[in-house]
């Protein structure tokens, strides 16, 4: 029911759509562990129900969770929202979880990628992450379809497809030598070509500043359909995500895609500089092999980390004068889709947002 | 997607087919506990295993296990049986589990009994019994069916439905001190027919002699079809089971089912008296709150307690000469299923059989 394929997707006519294409649903992890999310992730857990609420009214959703969090899970979500046993290391189901894959005859595959926590023992998040390396075969077995396993190190945030043969990424993540010290970019690339179908790929230099996953460019770029694209962005030439954003618009003003075409690119500006409080990283509990939580980091908060639904885009807030113009360019970006901005913070105090703890299931 | 409906199936016009009707596929749980499955329960899992290849064979098979098995569960299984976490105290999906309803217009949902491990703190089995409570939850979620939480506590496996009104269960357990001692036989006949949509009852005395489920019906009568019974049999006027086999024939033979038909009996010979060996014995690892294995206990075998599958029976053998003479009765009681025998002593040592450890939902 649920095989190991030993072939590649390309060889097998499937690719990566792009997210802005019709989904059979959504996949979520509930959070729990109590060194990433503050007060026992009571608050984060609070606004993980308010996302897959908001999602759940433009598509189904499933929340996997632990078996000590089942009940409290069930009890905090909306009747519609499913809710299945999936044991984890943490939440970040666009990190851990599959990349599905479809061949447009309505097959549907998921590729399982290794999973080393954003770096390993040289610089991950957290050790251990084996139940994080279950989750795409555990999915897999839900949804019911087989699988490729990927010799790669890779995390779904890392890369985005715009359906049609492009994929954006990162040099700073693909390329770390905490992911794939031994392939070179050249062997990486074709590893994503037989993986994911693409044919053209857009390296752009680094990812948001501060941002602790090594730079994933879901936090960064995304598209908004094919040939065009959002950037996060700020005027303020003093601010350390000034250069990181110019550079990135260099690369996406001079590419074309896999089609040929010129990127449109669309800015949107981030909000205000923020840090974690001092009440925040109280909360968070100390844990031996867990990168800990110190006051005053900057956390990179971006607009740019929102998730696509059908009909719907879930964006963050960030209680920021920047939060109602970015809805606005949201709108004006999507303007078949109703925008719906969710109060945020709490999320990206465990270290990302909306889209990294969102993984979308096409439709077939 | 997984309400729970303060209605009752007979109002919102349920019913619980037969175990004869078409199936959609099987759930089943995988053992583990070491305190009721002897060396790690490894022998126990191979025959669970085999059950589920088989059943696999003629409908889907899900299997359901706790995190900490899944890989191991996932290595012993074949790839079309689907693996899927469901966290348990034990793998009886039969007693724990839901019983599914439907309403013959593609509705399906099921029903939550409360379970009490056979007894609770009053010759119930095991304690705690907090993760099988939540099974029919998790089942509802899995398969997105709304459900009924019965009043009443109530395993799978003692009672059997016809599909057509008709219900046999046993008074040696419904009416049992330890499961529902507030309700008379009465009120229980009117909850039977509430969520059952049963209109006829038919009360054996007893279940099979040193049944420690008090006296399921599963292991001791089951519908072929309707009109149609098999009951478990022994000449032998000096067993225990002689003098409980013949009160239930002399009921049978003088009950009408819902319908106003009388019933045909078909007797299958027992297999000769098993008992637990000192070696089996010494490989159940003893806990606090878990009913010990005795050597030299006499266990229930029975050759009734087999699984109706689409266009097949998967059922028990017991290395006895009685097991060719059931197989050959079941191919005659079932001439349109092809019969799968099963080394099933380890599942017996454990307290069961494959009926116990099997749960069909219904085709609809």
């Amino acid at each position: 029911m649920a095989k190991v394929l030993e072939s590649s997707p390309r060889k097998d006519g499937y690719r990566m759509p792009g997210e802005f294409e019709a989904h059979q649903g959504c996949w979520m992890i509930w959070p729990e562990r109590t060194d990433n999310w503050r007060n026992e992730a009571k608050p984060a857990q609070k606004v993980f129900a308010e996302v897959a609420a908001a999602i759940s009214q433009f598509e189904d959703v499933t929340m996997g969770v632990s078996g000590g969090q089942f009940c409290n899970a069930r009890d905090m979500l909306p009747d519609r929202v499913r809710v299945v046993e999936l044991s984890n290391n943490d939440s970040w189901v666009r990190d851990a979880g599959p990349t599905f894959v479809v061949d447009d005859r309505g097959g549907l595959r998921l590729i399982d990628w290794i999973f080393n926590a954003w770096g390993g023992l040289e610089g991950g998040l957290y050790s251990p992450w084996d139940q994080d390396e279950l989750i795409s075969q555990k999915i897999a077995e839900l949804v019911g379809v087989d699988r490729y396993k990927a010799p790669l190190v890779l995390e779904g945030g890392s890369i985005h497809s715009d359906g049609e043969g492009t994929l954006i990424t990162t040099e700073e993540c693909l390329l770390n030598n905490n992911r794939n010290p031994k392939l070179s970019r050249e062997e990486i690339e074709v590893f994503l070509g037989d993986y994911l179908s693409v044919e053209k790929i857009i390296w752009l230099p680094r990812g948001c500043y501060n941002d602790e996953t090594d730079g994933h460019v879901d936090n960064l770029c995304c598209f908004i359909r094919p040939g065009v694209v959002a950037l996060t962005w700020t005027d303020d030439r003093q601010d350390s995500q000034y250069q990181i954003s110019s550079e990135a618009l260099e690369v996406l003003s001079g590419a074309v895609d896999a089609r040929g075409r010129k990127l449109d690119v669309y800015t949107i500006r981030q909000p205000k500089p923020i840090a974690i409080s001092t009440e925040e990283c109280a909360g968070v509990d100390r844990v031996e092999g867990t990168i800990p939580r110190q006051e005053g980091d900057r956390m990179a908060a971006s607009y740019i980390n929102f998730y696509i639904a059908n009909g719907g885009i879930v964006a963050p807030l960030f209680d920021d004068s920047g939060d109602q113009p970015a809805m606005y360019k949201l709108q004006e970006l999507f303007p078949d889709r109703r925008i719906v901005g969710i109060p945020a913070r709490e999320i990206l105090l465990g270290g990302g947002n909306i889209h990294c703890i969102t993984q979308q299931q096409p439709k077939v």
